[in-house]
This record gives C-alpha cells, sequence and structure tokens, in this order.
C-alpha cells in the first residue's frame, strides 16, 4: 500500500515533529513525547535512538523520577553537535556566521565584498564558509547545511537570483554557482539554501523562538532599501516572483516625494537610509515607520512585529516614535497595539537567519514546493 | 515503526494528492496519476478504487488507447454525485449555494436576515441549509461538508467569533451554536467550517482553479466595509487573533479624513460604500482602490488578485479606474502590472467560497493546525 518515498516522508514528518515538540518543550521524556506527538512509544524510542546517534537531540543526564514506573530521562535539542552555516552578502560587505541548532552564534566573520561579479561573490562566500566549516570542524562539530541571504529576489523554483538591483544582477543562476563554488572549497555535500535577505532576516527572529503558537512574524528592514521578510502559517512567504515583503515601495502619500524606483509617495521616500540622512530631525521619519507598522498589522495581524536594519542602528530614536505611533493609531480605534520588538541579532539578522533557514527547510518536509504539484 | 493515525494520515495525504493532480489535469489515467504523485501503481489503483466509490472521482467511460499496452481509463473529479453547501451570513441577508466539487453553483437562495441575535441567525440558517440539503437529496447528491462565511473575525482554534461589529457580535461561541442548529434541522454529520466572509470569497476564486502554479490569491471585497481574503503558500492566512486582510484600516493619507473606527486616512474613507455614496464623481474611489491594489502587490506579489463586494457591483467602473491606476503605477517603476480580475460569482462570492472551504480543508490534511504542535 505504501511506497519507500511514503515511508520516507513518514519518517521526515514524525522526526521534524519530535525535533519541534522538543525545541518548544525542552526537557520532555520519549513517554511525554509520545504523548504529545500521537505517535507509538517504541516509534518515539527508535526515533529518538537515531536522532541522538546524528546528533540532533541530546540526553540531559538528569534522570526524572516519575513516581511509578521506570525513571524517564529529559531530552533536548543538542546544541553541541551539528552546526548550521549562514551568509549574508550585502552590498557593502559579506557576513558568515556558525550557529547551533538552539541559535546560539558561534562565530562570525566580516568582509567588504570585493566584487559585485557573481562568480567573485560565490569565489569569496565560498572561501569564507570555508573558513567557517574549519573552526566548526576543528571544534568536532558536524555542518548541517548552509543558508544565504542576498539583496534580490530569488526563484526558489529555479534557483535564479531573478533580480538584485544592488549587485547589478538580472536572472543570474546562482544556486548551481554558489553550490559549486562551495564544493570546490572542500565543504561537504550539505544543503544549500538561498533566499532574499529581508526574508532570511525575519527567521533569525523565528525559527529559533520557542513560542510556538504564534505562526506568523514580519521583520521590517530598515536600510537603504525598506523591505519585509514574511513568515504566515508558520512558513517563509516570497510571493509570486520572489517579491513579496516589497514595502517600502508601498504608497504612503498620494502624489508624494518622488522615489527612486520612479513611483512617487512610497515609503522608502520618508524611511529609507537616503531620507533620513536628509532629515533635520528623524522623528519623521520614525513616524512614518509607524504608519508602514500600523498597515502591516491590519494587514497581517501578525504574532510578531520586528523591526531591524542599519538605520535602526544608526538612528535607534525612530523604533520608539514608531512603536508611539503604532500604539497612538490603535488607541484611535480602540484596540490594544501589537509590541514592536528591535531585530536581536542586529546587523548579523541576515546572516543568523540564513543559518536559520537551513533549519526551517529541514523541519517542513511537506514544503509545498516538494509537494508532487508542484513538478 | 507506524501508528494507526500515521497510515490514516498517509491515507489522506496521498487521496489528496490523487484528487488535486485530477482537479488541474482532468482526464489523467491511473498509471499517468502514478507517474505524477510518484506512488506506485498498485497504491494508486487501490486509491482511486475508494474514490470512485465514495463519489470523488469518475472514470469519464472514454478509453485512451496508448499504442502498446492495455487502453487507460481517464478519470476526472466526480461532479456530479458529491455537493458542498456554502452559507454566508452577511448583515442585510442569508445566502446558501449548493455546489459541485467543481465549483458549479447548483441552486441558490436568499432571504433577508430576520434577526441578528446569534441563536436567531443559527436557526435560520440551518432551515435554509436543510432546504438546501432537501434538493441535494432528492438529487441523489451526497453532502460532503458545509462552509460559513460571516462578517467578523473567526478564531479557528476555539470556534469563536470574535468580533462582528456589524452583527454586534463579540465571543460569540458560534462553531459549537450552528452545529446544534444544522443536526436539530436533520442534517447528517458532516464537517462544518466557518471563516469571515472576506476570507470564503476568496475561496471561490482559489480553490475551484485549475491553475496551480499560483499559490496565492489576495481577494479584495468592496461593501460597506473594505477587506481582503487572504491565500498564501496554498492555504488561507487569517493572522493571530482572525484578523488579517483588514486593509480598509491601512492608511492612505495621514492626517486624512475621519474613519468610522477611529482613525485618520484609512482606505475605507476613500472606498468604502458611505464615502463612494457621498462622491460626486466615483473615479476618485476607484482611484484610491488602485492604491490599496499598488500596496497590496508590492506587500503580496501574489499570483491573482481579484476586486468583489458590493460597490463593484453598484460602481462597475471602479474597478477599471483601479487598474489603470495600478497600471501607472507599474509603469512609472517601469514593471508590468499584474492583472486584476473581477470576482466571478459576483455577490455570490462569500457564499460559494464558503462551500470551497469545505474542500480546501479536506484537500490540506497537513493544515498547522491540525499538527500535533498546535495543541
Amino acid at each position: 500500500m505504501k511506497t519507500t518515498g511514503d515511508q520516507q516522508l513518514v519518517k521526515r514528518i514524525n522526526r521534524s515533529v519530535l525535533l519541534r515538540l522538543l525545541r518548544a518543550h525542552p526537557g520532555l521524556s520519549r513517554a511525554r513525547l509520545a504523548g504529545e506527538s500521537g505517535l507509538t512509544k517504541s516509534t518515539v524510542s527508535l526515533l529518538v535512538r537515531e536522532l541522538i546517534d546524528e546528533g540532533w537531540l541530546t540526553e540531559t543526564g538528569l534522570t526524572a523520577a516519575s513516581g511509578l514506573g521506570r525513571p524517564s530521562t529529559p531530552l533536548q535539542i543538542d546544541a553541541r553537535t551539528r552546526g548550521l552555516i549562514g551568509v549574508e552578502i550585502a552590498v557593502e560587505a559579506l557576513r558568515v556566521v556558525t550557529v547551533s541548532l538552539l541559535g546560539q552564534v558561534l562565530w562570525t566573520v566580516e568582509e567588504p565584498l570585493d566584487s559585485t561579479q557573481p562568480p567573485a561573490v560565490c569565489r569569496q562566500s565560498a572561501a569564507l564558509v570555508a573558513r567557517a566549516y574549519a573552526e566548526m570542524a576543528a571544534q568536532g562539530r558536524q555542518l548541517s547545511g548552509v543558508g544565504i541571504g542576498l539583496p534580490g529576489a530569488f526563484d526558489d523554483a529555479t534557483g535564479v537570483v531573478r533580480f538584485a538591483p544592488n549587485l547589478g544582477w538580472r536572472n543570474v543562476d546562482f544556486l548551481p554557482q554558489i553550490t559549486q563554488a562551495l564544493t570546490l572549497a572542500g565543504l561537504p555535500d550539505v544543503p544549500v539554501h538561498v533566499q532574499n535577505e529581508a526574508d532570511t532576516a525575519a527567521l533569525s527572529e523565528y525559527e529559533f523562538s520557542e513560542d510556538e503558537a504564534q505562526n506568523s512574524l514580519i521583520f521590517v528592514t530598515c536600510g537603504t532599501g525598506v523591505g519585509a521578510g514574511i513568515v504566515l502559517n508558520d512558513r517563509l512567504f516570497t510571493g509570486m516572483q520572489g517579491m513579496a515583503g516589497e514595502i517600502g515601495h508601498s504608497i504612503l502619500q498620494v502624489d508624494g516625494p518622488l522615489c527612486s524606483c520612479g513611483r512617487r509617495g512610497c515609503a522608502e521616500t520618508f524611511i529609507g537610509a537616503r531620507a533620513l540622512a536628509r532629515m533635520v530631525d528623524t522623528r519623521r521619519g520614525g513616524y512614518y515607520l509607524g504608519v508602514l507598522l500600523q498597515n502591516l498589522w491590519t494587514t497581517f495581524n501578525p504574532g510578531s512585529l520586528v523591526v531591524g536594519g542599519s538605520s535602526c542602528e544608526r538612528y535607534p530614536g525612530i523604533v520608539t516614535i514608531a512603536q508611539d505611533t503604532l500604539q497612538a493609531y490603535a488607541a484611535s480605534a480602540g484596540m490594544e497595539a501589537p509590541t514592536v520588538r528591535a531585530a536581536r541579532h542586529g546587523l548579523l539578522a541576515s546572516a543568523v537567519g540564513a543559518a536559520a533557514l537551513v533549519l526551517h527547510q529541514y523541519l517542513r518536509p511537506m514544503h509545498p514546493r516538494a509537494h508532487p504539484l508542484a513538478t
């Protein structure tokens, strides 16, 4: 009645269910895992054994006596055996981080980007990733995958960067190029995932969170451009051409200032780095960021709203003003405003999130793109 | 290694894969289904037999000779054996429709809403659904489920309507009440699903579509209020409190006209039915609808943009102006504008979509809410 593919899929689903349960509730025993997951105790035992052997899980060593019956051993995600590598290809810099399965940042490096030519970018990225891998290997850590965030629209289905204006890229066959460069640099054969930098930034906040009730998050990134990474229904959402989240070009004022994109009144003309640099008082920028957040709130009703990007580092005041503005809008409508958080990883958000992307994909074996219908 | 739950889940997933393949490609044979789905021929044969017996699939009767080997029988979704019932509880009316598995509208009825009190609404709805069911039963059709769309925020996890201002409802325990009313009215024990009317309207366009490449759609509904139903990553997205899509209260003009919600400059103050009724020339409303569409486009980059609701029936010109406005924005940015469609079911969109909601849930057995983690 079943194919081998079926069995593998069921196994991957069951493994991800156990890993996600333990991420949300560290310390569960095998018996509790069986109860929470609906799997039989023998299935849980087999899968836990496998996950421990592969370095995904670990026994805490503490043995909890549970009144009657055998004492049970608390389990948790293994933060010491495996590692994830995240890369951010920014216009001005290359950032590479090593991250544990629990999101602890273990090692970071940053270099100016030597050239924006795709082959050169791939070579330079691969060289830094190889250094990160050497660091990991020296500590006996096993690499689970490499994630890459870049300032452009990436097409998952084809592996092509459709458009990255600040790098001057259009229809660059990026995934095969970077994969080859990584192999040449001596990396082992691990999954490689690519996404837009705002999307990966969103995962830096979402994927390592323990709050499983929140299955949506919007990460607003304020730099030269203004964009959003969007997680909805527990999955990254990137849109039809990988261009979802271009909120910097949503209109905040009809017939407003001319934007670099050619439209008038875009959010970027009020909140973009160039606009902020020209302002005598950036409070106005913070106010418009608040209007943008209010619009994202009413549109998405997200579980979390996070704000990050270089402008938030340079002008931290704008986040406070934006929060106040959002609160004033909510109060006018007699509603409670959602909380807005500042990005916890600062300028490393996209790189850490690129590492999180590896885990995001691994823990979602039923991703629609992997679905037979997508072929 | 597997639980009974596992086997049932795998079966449900495999059934939905076959149904969705045949919806997108009517006429596939068992052999082609096996090739496209990755399932073995014997699994496909068994599942197809079951799906035919249960009235989900039918053989077309035409037998295609395929050169060598046995001739193969084309299969398709059975549009004649099963039926779905959709209900729209609007402020001014109750609408009930019967729909085939392929989305053909078979029967409709509309009545003024007698009372907005929850028990009365449930009784009146159940009585109309019972009439629809009697019609279906008289033709020998089997009921697969009942879907309900209403003008409020519905919380899937608890079955509660959190807030429906135009009905005067707050925290109404709706799902148990309507289920009980349906049982009392003689309905068989079938799945009952509830969602916001804009969300169901989105499904009226999404769920019966044959274009499987498009896994996102935004349905903008223009009536007294302005809202959006949102399908992303192939699933309805309703937000943290079921309040996603409140785009009528996104700000289109800072310090603009006072909105009924208490904020200033909301989209509804330009596009809401009351605003349109006051306008000498509704072109201005159409223009602002275009700004709203441009913002939805840049934010979501959706596969489809659809516009419906009573204002589009009353002032069809606004949709054309909105399209032109969106096109002008796209042209300014040197981009191709997405096409905007008018709702194909007109004022029945929410009711037809409520019927589609039954299918939407049935065909997505891995919906996160059904996931062990959600408990």
